[in-house]
């Protein structure tokens, strides 16, 4: 019995496949400031048309060029893993299997999506990438995929980050980014900030609207943005991890896995994992699939399906997607990559649709898992993983208890070598769980009032 | 063609090879403090006997305990991979293959003798192992190997990097080693060292004294020491990476490669990847096997090959290997687990035989090599790889000069992840070169002086 399960190159797939095609019903189509849907040439100053093309398709199949596969051929296929040793330990009848997106040179899921986005920007002609990151996992895979295509890659770097957390930064570095601390004095927005308030230390609200800006506003129309979640084009390319667990899965035997599971931030590494299992159970396979997200920002299992903006400046479209706000400002809490006030708009349409069956953990019991991991699988996990590895622990046990064989897929969305400080702060004793109490969700979403609202569908669900 | 190569779990060598057994002259035995040979039970005290009997052992082939592998399948069989993206970047005929050690849990070769002498211990009744660690790579390779295997694992850590680089110590945190500062209070050894200089920085000479007293002065007798670098068994351990390697390079059609390389500091992680092929090349095949060491701690390309203690405060026996001197104070650069003042017996005697061509480079040039890996493999190396990988460039571009279709295969000992800081300083232009001047070499090898000469072998070269 091999623990890990590999497939060669020549079985990579040649295309992502795109939920949008097969949702129950349409996807909600993003507003403008007038509440009317945008059309495509109301993006073109953001994103290049090649990937405004892939955000408003509703192809199912979309082909992956040749040019793409030969870059993720540095890691890809990634390894699909079977954790013997935490099945040992829980002594449970079901199988845990993991897809291993640590292996990428950033060390997550995130370059999946940015080198297919600095790929297609090359291809339009752009020469300059701008983007926002928190604590770093979406600035640095840019950055390396920017260095590899051959693009300029501007990052605007959250300042407590950058201050407290430099290793991310140095990472970027040696791939020639240009990583800068934000709110900076680059942007008309960040002097505003800087002005108003000297002492902040940043928000990723404030960094996406310095990395829009920088981008827009470059004379030369050679600058672009990029988003590393929320998009339907970013969910799109992270779909290569679902597809090839597919077929590794089937390589042991396993037609269908009976779980799925993936933590949620933005939703991008949940979405990858799950879409094209997502596609079976809309087809009528007995798939629970579900998305983890923590408990101190809970927006599929609190919030309302709403409209809303990606952004604090609400400078985007509005997304119709679960939300908590756009005011909204997480607790500090280390799965920097789940602190998102919304989330992906295919995300949240397949939960209000029933197809996900989303839940929430705290931190500690995440961390727990993450170590319990450790001890066993022997892996240090990235603090966002370890909720999805928290669940699996459960459903684990639970099928324990039902004494049934069950299969359980789950996406290993990132190391955590460069999250050791999180896991000091749960070994020293200084963390604590956070339960967003229901007079801050009410504050929060106080900005949502005089928005849109998403119409109801045909199941009445929403 | 595959970018990786990779080997079924039912593939892994089942036996370590010993290259004691092959080498020209028998290897020349460690010395006691009255230069005569040692004998295996003034050991006992220090490590337990089944690994004592592995020091000592000229048997040719030693299998490795079923227990063991079902270890190291976590992550081995490491695959081997081609470096095309360099090999393009170079546009060179040779074919770049390298051995992937950085998939490990810790993130280097060190836990494939971790997990080895963890075992031994534990079969032979030890409860508890005492290390020291410099930067840390060695101290969280053992502390994941006693939690896997359930032993108590204490590391003293040079103090400079206790205090400056805490993230090696979280890691070592997360598998529940107890990481101390060293000098310690805790052995009468650090105690003097603290009285006599309370602010001292620490050196691995110090703290190993300090483990070695500590596993000593244990009455129970349930505590041992172990040494990750340097010994016989330690490079036993590390011959599963040239014997997954070979069979690797056999699957696609490589039948011996023309150049391996490993950088070295002890020698560990060249002796595992090259022994198999040294055994290859004793006889007769025409392999130029090249050990990297870095200009500042020239021990196999400045040094005699001597006898000399292993450590500062000369608690171990004389061992028969090239050497700085134990008194060396290796100058301040980032490749900490290349600062050695000595190098292991069985890569010393393989050096003065004729069998092995040392060379030493620079650290700017190792970082620059670094960069241009990272540039167009994607990978961010070790600080200490970047010596091989600076080699490997060097040869491939030869093979393009002379327009030979060479096969190099080099040991990938590591990622740098935990090294950002050393990127960083060389990024800033803080980084300068060092050349140990003549007389500095002078003043160190004065404490050779006295020390008993091994003897000269037949052919006259030692």
């Amino acid at each position: 019995m091999d623990r890990k399960i590999l497939l060669s190159e020549s079985d990579i797939p040649k295309q992502w496949y795109n939920l949008a095609a097969d949702l129950p019903s349409p996807l909600q189509p993003p507003l403008g400031p007038d509440g009317k849907p945008i059309t495509p040439d109301m993006l073109t100053p953001v994103f290049p048309e090649n990937l405004i093309e892939q955000e408003v398709s509703t192809q199912r199949w979309i082909d992956i060029p040749e040019e793409i596969l030969d870059i993720l051929y540095r890691w890809r296929p990634a390894p699909l893993r079977r954790a013997v040793y935490l099945e040992r330990y829980l002594d449970t009848p079901a199988k845990i299997y993991y897809k291993d997106e640590s292996t990428s040179p950033p060390g997550s899921h995130k370059p999946n999506t940015a080198v297919a986005q600095a790929w297609y920007n090359k291809q339009f002609g752009i020469e300059k990438i701008t983007t926002e990151t928190g604590a770093g996992q979406w600035g640095s895979a840019l950055a390396f995929a920017c260095k590899i295509i051959g693009l300029e890659c501007k990052v605007f770097m959250v300042r407590i980050s950058f201050d407290q957390k430099p290793f991310r930064k140095f990472m970027m570095s040696v791939w020639d980014a240009n990583c800068i601390a934000s709110p900076s004095s680059e942007t008309e927005f960040g002097k505003k900030i800087l002005a108003e308030m000297p002492d902040t230390p940043g928000s990723l609200g404030i960094a996406i609207s310095e990395a829009v800006e920088s981008a827009v506003k470059d004379t030369t129309g050679k600058t672009r943005y990029s988003l590393g979640s929320v998009l339907n084009h970013v969910m799109l390319h992270q779909t290569i991890i679902g597809l090839e667990a597919k077929k590794q899965l089937k390589m042991v035997g396993v037609d269908k896995p009976d779980i799925v599971i993936g933590c949620a931030g933005g939703g991008s590494n949940f979405a990858g994992c799950a879409f094209p299992f997502v596609h079976d159970k809309i087809n009528g396979a007995d798939i629970d699939i579900i998305p983890v997200e923590p408990s101190a920002c809970p927006t599929l299992t609190k919030a309302d399906f709403v409209y809303d903006y990606g952004d604090t400046a609400c400078m985007t479209p509005l997304l119709a997607m679960y939300s908590l706000g756009h005011a909204f400002v997480p607790p500090p809490f280390h799965a920097g990559g789940l602190r998102y006030h919304g989330m992906a708009p295919l995300v949240s349409q397949a939960t209000v649709e029933g197809l996900l069956a989303p839940r929430s953990y705290h931190q500690i019991k995440c961390y727990e898992a993450a170590l319990t991991w450790a001890k066993t699988e022997g892996f240090i996990c990235a603090p966002e993983t370890s909720h999805a590895i928290a669940a699996v622990i459960d459903e684990a046990l639970k099928a324990k208890e039902e004494g049934k064989e069950k299969n359980i897929l789950f996406c290993y969305s990132g190391h955590g070598l460069m999250d050791l400080t999180g896991y000091d702060a749960y070994l020293s004793g200084k963390l604590t769980d956070y339960e967003l109490p229901d007079e801050e969700m009410d504050k929060y979403s106080e900005c949502l009032k005089d928005l849109p609202k998403p119409p109801k569908n045909k199941s009445g669900k929403w």
